[in-house]
């Protein structure tokens, strides 16, 4: 097969592609491998006459026009599995960055404007004892939960369904309703995927119903939030703090945030580890391999 | 009773002493209420004619010169309890946090020289699947345990003596000599107490002796480590990076520390959490209560 990359990916994740031509030109591609940061539009997709399968890198895929590859027959798939544990990490780290102040502490000792080491000084808030509200307890947010759980924390969920009881049981999760969740939780984390319906889920009037010491944690989409709401939020202590892996309108990130106190900040890395990039080639080569093989039970297919 | 402080607490964890003389001078106290960060001197106790009870705040004591209290029958207690969990906490935040680059990544944004996001940029290491030695598999250590568990870490340990199955068996944990643990384990964390005996526990000899991608944690005591001599290993590549909440001569932190990427700092906050100093206080003032009331059961006794 002949095979189209948006980026260039790590060889190791990719030895199962072997004998293929990997890196053509989009226009001679039969396969495109796109990255969940590149759009792929209807003139890239136009522009490619053989192409008949976007094995996408990444399991979020609103970079990719999927109307333009229904009506071209373009099969579509997505590597879920391989950033559960990344994502739920990164979110988990950022929620006891905020909570322990390390992030800022670091920065603070690093410029010398820390407080001195003293009993009294330099306090922060545990999350033990606390409640994580989780917006979409997906996969990710399971695995998040996983970890919160571990830590003392109790956790109450909000899904567009409830989830069987077994899975509520495993987390002691509680079901509530949005609102509910906005105004109980401690820390209120967005683990759901982006679509339009969701679109500053997260807004001025939301912000308002949390407490305000609260915090709010995004390693979902950018645009669930809205970011010029929540920087007016923090500035006037509705919410007491921030976490970010991703903004509105990446890669620009509202510049007021990058002056706050009470915020952590990430360069939208939540699936970012080698061993998940790794891992995330391997879904991918699997998924063009099981193509090939029409072995479409084998398959992430999206479209 | 007249009780001293070497240190102003909050009040809101001190109410169960109401009736009693608080913050007199400490030639007229009957009861010193010490502060980890504090040393209580043998001159210090000949100040203080009256002193009965030394009730530390903090789990740690090698602040207090015991053997000055011993001669004079002076009783010391601790709070062991409280402190576990935002230890374990803070521990585990500070691995995660060197682990995933999320200091590195706020300050780098915030300064402008942080990579453009990009799938291949902005790297780290996932915790799940990697191994965590705990040296010192006690109270603290365990619950940073119970919290990599859930990570998907794997836990190996070394303590002087090897727990009971059960314990083991909890965690999955497996006992290994000293040189296993520094040869097998990612990750390092130092979660014992100080003693003389343990002064320079992890040096050059050791250092070299971990993997070159493994990260050393230290929320226990600075002197556990070599602070020059781990310097020199993160200047070299000896190791790949340290997360420190302790220093060997705090509150100086060798200055290379500042400036090295690899590394993220706290203040010497491990149980530095509201929730956390709330607790200890009222357990130093149950500790203080139950002294008053010759309940030595309930007392913490260190001496």
């Amino acid at each position: 097969m002949r095979i189209a990359f948006t980026t260039e990916l790590p060889a190791e994740g990719l030895t199962r592609l072997q004998g293929h031509d990997l890196y053509v030109p989009l226009n001679e591609a039969e396969i495109l491998v796109s990255t969940f940061d590149k759009r792929v539009t209807a003139a890239m997709i136009a522009s490619a006459p053989d192409l008949k399968l976007i094995a996408n890198f990444g399991a979020g895929f609103n970079n990719i026009d999927l109307d333009a590859c229904r009506r071209r027959g373009i099969r579509v798939t997505n590597t879920p599995q391989p950033v559960i544990e990344p994502t739920a990490e990164l979110a988990f780290a950022l929620m006891i960055d905020i909570a322990r102040r390390v992030s800022e502490f670091d920065r603070t000792l690093r410029n010398g404007t820390c407080q001195p080491m003293a009993v009294m000084n330099n306090l922060s808030h545990s999350l033990y004892g606390k409640t994580l509200g989780i917006i979409g307890l997906g996969r990710i947010g399971q695995s998040l939960a996983r970890r919160a759980v571990a830590s003392g924390m109790q956790i109450i969920y909000h899904n567009r369904h409830r989830l069987p009881e077994a899975i509520e049981q495993k987390y002691e999760a509680r079901y509530v309703d949005f609102q509910t969740l906005l105004q109980d939780s401690d820390f209120v984390s967005l683990n759901l995927p982006y679509t339009p319906e969701v679109h500053h889920l997260i807004g001025k009037q939301e912000l308002g119903m949390m407490k305000r010491t609260a915090y709010l944690i995004n390693t979902a989409r950018g645009a669930h939030v809205d970011e010029q709401a929540l920087v007016e939020a923090l500035q006037s202590g509705i919410i007491a703090g921030a976490a970010l892996d991703v903004y509105e309108r990446e890669p620009q990130i509202t510049p007021e945030l990058l002056t706050m106190p009470n915020v952590v900040l990430s360069p939208h890395t939540g699936t970012g580890t080698w061993e998940g990039r790794i891992a995330m080639c391997e879904n991918v080569a699997d998924n063009i391999l099981a193509y090939v093989n029409s072995d479409y039970k084998k398959m992430n297919i999206i479209v």
